[in-house]
């Protein structure tokens, strides 16, 4: 069946860059629609934060997977979309997967619990080791690949121990940083992955295409019959059994 | 070195319901502060939603350790109180101990990264049992110990898989709940304790005022020289440590 | 492509008992292979202690995921049997799913690093309970389910606590016991079951071939271009990259 | 109360080796134990392969925290020792310390359950990064350090994902390694600790020598009044408890 992806890229380096507009001509979110798009069995839409196309409460109740690119508007995001989405994936089963510098978003901190704080520096070559090739999400990945220039993201990342920790990354200037990260949020999913500074190809490197895609599989909502979270009151589980 | 510890009680049903009353005469908070008080290393204060004690800023920033019961009057904790707490623990090193049904309450769901969900049920025997015997919050607890009625909360707990899952109660009605957990949340520590129901003498029972205090100390500051997160900017470790 | 499953099983009380050769007529190994082939996508094998069918070298390393069941005989498995098993999942990724009183065989002990130690009682009613419902494992599992009558195992369980832990039990006699386990083992998987007990129709009920049968598809052997571990000295990736 | 610290090192290299010999005149664990007994609450003996110290059962059952080093020799160490040490861990509360090249030793693959495989090469700079300063282990280690020279050590490591991560190194040719890991273990508790090759000054860092005093104390027995696992037969708690 079908996995409908939603691209969410705040959207005003791209437009406003020239280095990024070469990199992205049509803004990143349109270049990893395109490229995700290759697969049959995903339905890729887009949004940003200033539109045309934005994340609407139809696109979102219509998304099963949502990737998450923001960087200089964190805050401009309404705090009434951040606990949509917040809902969304630890009651109604959306996968989430932010990027880069989304672990400054207001999703990324509500829904992992965390302020995503972190040292960064300029860009140096960057070595991505992979930790846990069992794991679906390392499909077809080797033991490690490198980019030849990337925003130095370093510890210590004040993240929460993730479930599975997949990809640790080095940087030539000596950091280091945990830069794929699993966590089970309620009903959800998440996958956050460190590579993606808007003035580098990130994007356009096969392994890091390769990882969006092995985690959008992982994070789809999982089929199961179990019923969207209230809280409720319930009843003597024994005595029902009796019945 | 003391442990100052708020202990932090919404305080409604304290004042209102007789059951509470005849258990706890100076509200649970008090009656909290008591037990831990006999430890001489542990300086403790109160507050409530209501006051004339409040978590004040000054309180909050002169708090090693927050304790957190709250139940029927979560939405009226103020967002700004909220965002002040989380920053306490992730940044600042607080130690927070959300308490029963402070599952629900604004704190644990945006430190700990959950909605709180879960189902419940009335009054059941529980039964407590000891996971991880090694752990520093088992120390001086049993295989399991008992609780003549508590108020039952079942599963699926909708909240992130616990960095050390420490107890998991039984109850005689069928449900299951995973109820004594430790998180790792930036640079604080989170202890989440299930019994707690408010016309229950539940405070009173030696192991769960054995297990508080166990927590308080687990989740003190950790002494530590790493500077408080502040996402900076920084240089190459090679280059500094060629000097 | 099909995923070669091999079901090895003690077989001692399936040839000796006979509540287990009346719910079991050609042994548990048998029973699961035939509810397991209804699925095309497996091709399943079986091996027992005695033979005639024994878990050779030539099955063993064709062998994509190995179920093992034992309870009176652990100590009959040959230690140069115990010791290509825990190779084969950790070096060549091959999945292992040890059911119900394999937790106290050799391999489990090995692999997961654990005496298997927990206690035991009488047959009961156990209510199995699902606390991942987004996990692979989980699908199409309801909140809970119930046997009729189990064995009791209970907590404390010996166990590491598991990467991801998807089921815990209930049984009305006062205990609980984490029930379905998945660890992550070098390059190989591990997922253990307790259900399981011989005289008890577990087998039979729809929910535990369910969970069997999605553990052999999240155990199966990860498609993955690392190369097989050997610790081999390298040489430095930034002069090769350098290139 | 006084913490008994058993040092077992191999103790080959500390005879031949000369480099080995002008930096530990009296051997590794003797080195060892010199700067851990300025601590007046450690108690700390030392054992070697060959003796005339011997890891006796006398000895073995007076150790509350066992420190473990090994490198050429591990094929060596007799397979009942291994399981004394496995038991002593898991069923009576051992704390156990295995350094640097112990990853590849019978005991550390044995109570970890893992092969212990990694990557390796000749000496290169190592900055070990702090990635949990709320750990106890952590205490009054900064953000990082670093070893002028250190055998290098590469992902991927063959380990199970521990309880906490405390520690990752980078180094300088390009590799990174996961340096501080905590792991539960039955009754017991573990921390590998990857510095440490005998040809390089690692035991004279200030900072190793306070993680191994920090390792001593969280792995310390816990103080617990869970009975030593045995696999006991049980009945009914609530029987029990209707009495």
């Amino acid at each position: 069946m079908a996995i409908k992806v939603t691209v969410w890229n705040e959207g005003r380096h791209d437009k406003t860059n020239d280095a990024v507009k070469a990199l992205y001509p049509n803004g990143m979110h349109n270049f990893i629609k395109d490229f995700l798009s290759t697969d049959e069995n995903l339905i890729v839409r887009t949004a940003t934060l200033d539109g045309p196309d934005l994340l609407t409460d139809e696109l979102l109740n219509d998304t099963d997977v949502l990737l998450w690119w923001g960087h200089m508007a964190h805050h401009l995001v309404p705090d009434e979309l951040v606990e949509k989405i917040r809902i969304r994936v630890m009651v109604d089963k959306m996968g989430f997967i932010p990027l880069h510098s989304a672990h400054k978003s207001k999703p990324f901190q509500a829904i992992v619990g965390s302020t995503g704080d972190l040292v960064w520096s300029d860009n140096r070559m960057e070595i991505v080791w992979n930790l846990l090739p069992s794991h679906p999400i390392a499909e077809g990945i080797p033991e490690y690949f490198h980019l030849e220039k990337e925003e130095v993201y370093g510890e210590p990342f004040m993240i929460p121990q993730p479930d599975e920790l997949v990809f640790t990354s080095w940087f030539d200037d000596g950091h280091i940083f945990r830069s794929g990260l699993c966590y089970y949020r309620g009903m959800g999913k998440v996958f956050y992955f460190q590579p993606g500074h808007e003035t580098n190809p990130i994007f356009h490197n096969e392994y890091v295409q390769k990882i969006i895609r092995n985690a959008i599989y992982w994070a789809a909502p999982a089929n199961t019959p179990v019923p969207r979270p209230t809280c409720p009151r319930v009843y003597s589980i024994v005595e029902e059994l009796k019945k």
